[in-house]
């Protein structure tokens, strides 16, 4: 591990650290992969046991040939305490679990491996504490987001005539994959079910889906009922493209919208307040900024426009306007009514204000931005207008 | 819903609740994707509340537009008591739920919300009841293996010299989505990250995963360290292909080995005691067979062969030779040594004796068998011998 990797996940540790101890807890077990990640620069099949100080303990089921003073092999969790007397460490009394993903049989097996300790949850506190980047990670983004975005001028030579959105996905996974996209994304809930992102077509767009995505789409399988449907990319409709942008484990978030041939006049001018709507953003927010009047401030140009029975959906509407980005896709911020979240320096947030026109499809686009001192600075960078395919 | 699918769903949620009957409970709640399928043929974001006898109760979040008499709107899982109380049905005592997917923050909620009943898991019972399959799932399970195979077939027209492990997943995974894989391939369990499938190329076969698959690889992100890792497709050498066979909900599992040019004669021993180890498990296991005596049925060829260093990997070694598939790609029974189970008529069973040889790479091959009375049936036809590329 380089030293500048060595020092992100010192510093990343010390803020876990500050929360057990502000928490009056004993310890930590990080268990996930995303969490495990961000702690050690890489994950294992086991359990980062930390304390309010000190190194943590490792106790690795698999793989093999994980080094370290700290490095402990189990078989299973019931193991943890005899490991933890041989080093004179008492077991935890306040305990504090990644509950919010761990599933319930594996939480409560570790709590009876550890003789009954009183649970916190530690889920919130991690993703609150990942949503503020550091500027290696900024880094990460920022050149995650430039080979996004030429992924996305690709766009244009992808498309052929007659083709369902389901064939245009493909091709574009596949220009994703040769650009370097992992495949797997990474979201946060129980809801997040989605296959490299979504390619909307026409009215495949007004779709409501059961999964927490800011659009639906029907999907082509009862398994997975979101995106691309089979739908023929047909003259006088729009094609709105938001594939994952997985190319670092610190991802970006992009929304381009297409015009297949000609379309009504209505789908440029939604489109054009989209834009409008985030350039304002821009031009208002930074540090300090209340997530909800971010949102308030998009509804507000949303309803100026005539555009509320379109915004966000039409059946199924998103009551939010973007939301945090980093190892997953979905983290906080969420730039939402009812939050009370402040941005601060050095979160990463997606702004998408998108539209649902009937008849016609999605239009409208999705930046992602870094809230500086003074502003926000946008890592998205590619053509924005309503592109005739 | 035509009346096959829909006497299909009628029979699954009886022997669902048989299970509530046999465990003295008074209600289950089903929430998660897979099992939501299994019971209704579609999913949705909410709650199916089901008891012992009657119809179901769909408890729904999103999306909009489910219908029906047993459907009723909600927000929260609060405010299912006083749903329950307008239709003179009583709060659960005794609740069964899906804890070893769901997460203990949702459980604990749930439980809060229905005013504490006990809790029992109904996970395991779920996936046994979804480990016997009726004629309908077999036939997707069928037409799935035909179309896996068929993709397969294209294997050798898709290699090209030079190419790295990860470029010729990329076209692979193109060919499996243009045949109608669904790109997401479910798993059960914690450890089961992984994206489309596994090429192993070379000795990245041995590399040691963190993740709960019969092989690993390195992978390319320390966020998914499993897989392809960019290994050049190299003479002298073997590739392995383990990919998804989601062509529908029911799945279907098949690894085909290649030798790039020339390889070691050892290369095409281990394939063909692979191959001879399936040979013998169709021709004497059926209905009735432990799982246990397959596994040792296998370790005995492999000892015999004097292969057992190279048995389901090097470094990190599998300890079983094979899985129940069918919604997911890990269901009961698991053929170990350990394992209790008992083949039944209607299991689907994928056998996997695989090897990896140093130096040169993952060799053998995996078929998908349904159980029958006087046998197994072969559902995965398509050449197995190590061809080359």
């Amino acid at each position: 591990m380089n030293i500048l990797i060595k020092e992100e996940v010192n510093q990343r540790l010390a803020k876990l650290q500050q929360i057990i101890i502000q928490s009056e807890a004993d310890a930590c077990i990080i268990s996930t992969p995303v969490n495990q990640f961000y702690l050690l620069n890489f994950i294992f099949d086991g359990y980062i046991f930390v304390r309010s100080e000190g190194k943590p303990l490792l106790f690795v089921k698999r793989p093999n040939g994980v080094e370290g003073e700290n490095v402990i092999y189990i078989r299973k969790p019931e193991q943890i305490p005899d490991f933890l007397r041989q080093r004179n460490i008492s077991l935890p009394k306040k305990l504090m679990l990644e509950n919010d993903v761990l599933s319930f049989s594996t939480v409560t097996r570790l709590q009876t491996a550890l003789k009954m300790p009183e649970l916190m949850n530690i889920s919130s506190e991690m993703r609150r504490i990942r949503s503020v980047k550091s500027e290696y990670e900024l880094n990460q983004m920022r050149e995650c987001a430039k080979i996004h975005a030429k992924v996305y001028e690709q766009i244009p030579h992808i498309y052929r005539k007659e083709m369902t959105d389901i064939e245009f996905q493909i091709e574009l996974e596949r220009t994703m994959r040769l650009a370097g996209s992992e495949g797997v994304f990474r979201a946060f809930g129980e809801n997040m079910d989605i296959f490299m992102g979504s390619v909307l077509a026409g009215d495949n767009a007004q779709s409501a889906s059961p999964f927490d995505f800011a659009l639906g789409g029907q999907g082509s399988s009862p398994l997975l009922p979101i995106g691309a449907n089979g739908t023929k990319l047909t003259e006088g409709t729009t094609v709105m493209v938001d594939m994952a942008g997985n190319y670092r484990p610190w991802m970006s978030d992009i929304t381009r919208a297409f015009a297949i041939g000609v379309v009504p006049e209505v789908a440029y001018k939604a489109h054009q307040v989209s834009i409008d709507i985030c350039n304002t953003i821009v031009a208002t927010t930074k540090a300090g900024t209340p997530c909800a009047d971010i949102y308030f401030l998009a509804e507000e140009m949303v309803r100026k426009n005539n555009l509320a029975d379109y915004f966000m959906g039409t059946e199924q509407q998103a009551k939010f306007v973007g939301h945090g980005v980093g190892l997953e896709i979905n983290e906080p911020p969420v730039l939402a009514p009812r939050s009370k979240d402040i941005l601060q320096i050095g979160m990463a947030i997606a702004v998408e204000p998108k539209f649902v026109l009937p008849g016609i499809g999605g239009v409208g686009i999705e930046n992602t931005y870094i809230v500086m001192d003074n502003g926000l600075e946008k890592i998205t960078i590619c053509a924005e207008e309503l592109l005739v395919l």
